[in-house]
């Protein structure tokens, strides 16, 4: 695997998915080329076809050799997984989340910036600069539930959320060296332990144990209702937040909100062990209502490029796609032009080659 | 037990609680005697001693004889619940939601409207009047979950939401019903069934099939987490809501935050079948900063009053508290002098009287 900045060339594994999927990701890569081309780097692509047209064609989600061929690549880059003529959940677990849980990615981390230029739907919404770490492979999100007498009156539900000492403590150590490399040094630990005693109690006892190795390292907690609350009236207050899967899931598209919406909310699926390649890829979904249309932001994306190349031990790069992102977007908002998908990509590229 | 506007007497069980619980509440008894002297009709209330001091007293959160004394009463009027000197969860499990358990509780109702004059931290809220009903008896709120091996790096915690088609289907119901009474007759499902395909799908299949009943409501579906999204970007979208337990903990408080903050969210856990009392109470917690400051902001809990009198059969009295809290809100935008929580009362139950 390759994972520092000089090698050259970087392997990756392309999975476009579904709708708008494809058209960003075409984006990412052109910027990906751009930046890397004066170091001489090259960025080798497998694409994997991969959602609802396979899943329709063959009833494959992710095959064991799919995944096997997968794993020889340094990173993954991928689009958006969703679409209505599929059963709600087949793509979703069969596929992104196989491929989050089997690769191990368990820190999903979620930037939330309010880049100059973009406008907030809040009225003072202050500096916003945090970014969320969310456990990527256990809480809600495990398939651990079932149902019995599906369809009678007498029909029970239950899903499972699976909280693991080994699980916890790894990705708050994480969220930890993340906070301790920032300027505020501080972790907000979100759940609900008022009600969910087992798992939140878990949480907040791992969060002071690994406080310990991280003494520099400031500390709060808020329960999920109180952070959505924050989240709206001074988002400013947030550094680095750690929090379970389902929580993670639900205030990075509010925190992708507040900060100009899902188009430009980059994520990174890391597997810190490196025992397999991370995965980077857009918050926002497959979007079927405006595919093929040019105008999915692919700004998302862009920056979850970034994200792949700080990876990859890239972090000039990175921080050369995130400078043209934010030149990009001081510019939108001085032009009225609406420019197509290609053409914010193709922008963005110049920038980051110019 | 009273139920319509003819009564000559309510009788209230109060619950105060910790923090600004007492001062809240003692506000909205002021409001409540004051719009209902002029039918004649009577406040007779039961005090009881539940919350941090009496589990430091005694140990008890709450008795078979508390339990038993509370459901002779017509109502129920609860101020907060929760204090940092008890273990977290101890007061919100064996008091609050035992108390929403026990006496079934089904539909927690929150509405949210942004009042004139009120302003909202959404720089363009739209007209902002919808509300969420939240499942109250189920979901991951039901206490089902264990741990193992606790404190060692083996540790497992799990918190099992159990979902039942007679839970699902008795929320969804007065969900569709209320929403049939509104103007707008839209009815929106914020569940993750892509997820948590079990649960999802039940509550999925209920509100197609409870639609038959209800024609001329029309549906639509969210995920939460674009829920949270909308919230911030279109809440005027929103006409009701129906979601399960911890869904509507988060989206609620969300909800108070768009509208002008918690200090003016109402609660209502009704149990529609009225086996037992009903319960009303501000969405806010105990705040235990500002108890005993004057600072704590009344006005939910007199909305929730108001909630109650709606309950109770009184829509006329209702109403006429929601007009004076909004008269009071205009006020407040207009003027800066900044009033206790007693004056607040006495400013609200004035408007009432006269
Ligand atoms: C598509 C869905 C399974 C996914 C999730 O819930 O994690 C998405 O919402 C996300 O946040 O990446
Ligand atoms: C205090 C807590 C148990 C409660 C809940 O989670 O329901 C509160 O947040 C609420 O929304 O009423």
């Amino acid at each position: 695997m390759a994972e520092n900045g000089t090698d050259q060339q970087i392997n990756l594994a392309v999975v476009a998915g579904d709708g708008i999927g494809t058209e960003v990701v075409e984006q990412g890569l052109k910027v990906l080329d751009a930046v890397l081309a004066p170091s001489g780097t090259k960025v080798g692509t497998t694409e994997f076809d991969l959602g609802a047209r396979r899943w329709h064609a063959t009833g494959d989600t992710l095959t064991d050799e799919d995944l096997g061929r997968i794993k020889q690549h340094d990173a993954i880059l991928l689009g958006a997984i969703g679409d209505p003529t599929v059963p709600s959940g087949v793509l979703e677990r069969g596929l992104l989340l196989k491929l989050r849980f089997t690769l191990d990615h368990y820190v999903n981390l979620r930037p939330s910036k309010l880049f100059p230029g973009v406008r907030s739907p809040l009225a003072e919404p202050g500096e916003v600069d945090f970014v969320v770490v969310r456990e990527g492979t256990e809480g809600p999100y495990t398939g651990n539930g079932g149902a019995l007498r599906v369809g009678t009156p007498a029909e029970i539900a239950t899903e499972v959320s699976v909280n693991t000492a080994f699980g916890v403590e790894r990705v708050v150590r994480d969220a930890f060296a993340r906070a301790a490399k920032r300027e505020r040094k501080h972790l907000t630990l979100v759940h609900k332990h008022n009600v969910l005693v087992h798992a939140g109690h878990l949480w907040r006892r791992t969060v002071e144990a690994v406080n310990a190795e991280f003494p520099d390292v400031t500390t709060d907690y808020l329960h999920v209702d109180a952070a959505t609350i924050f989240l709206t009236t001074n988002p400013s207050r947030f550094d680095v937040i750690v929090t379970d899967n389902l929580f993670g899931d639900i205030l990075t598209d509010q925190a992708a909100a507040i900060t100009g919406g899902i188009g430009l909310a980059a994520s990174a699926n890391i597997n810190p062990d490196r025992t397999a390649p991370s995965m980077f890829e857009p918050v926002h979904g497959s979007a079927p209502d405006i595919a093929g249309t040019g105008k999915a932001d692919p700004t998302a994306t862009i920056l979850s490029v970034g994200l792949l190349l700080d990876h990859l031990g890239r972090a000039e790069e990175s921080a050369a796609v995130q400078a043209a992102v934010s030149a990009d977007l001081v510019e939108r908002a001085t032009t009225s032009s609406v420019r197509t998908t290609a053409q914010i990509g193709a922008d963005i590229a110049a920038r980051v080659a110019g």
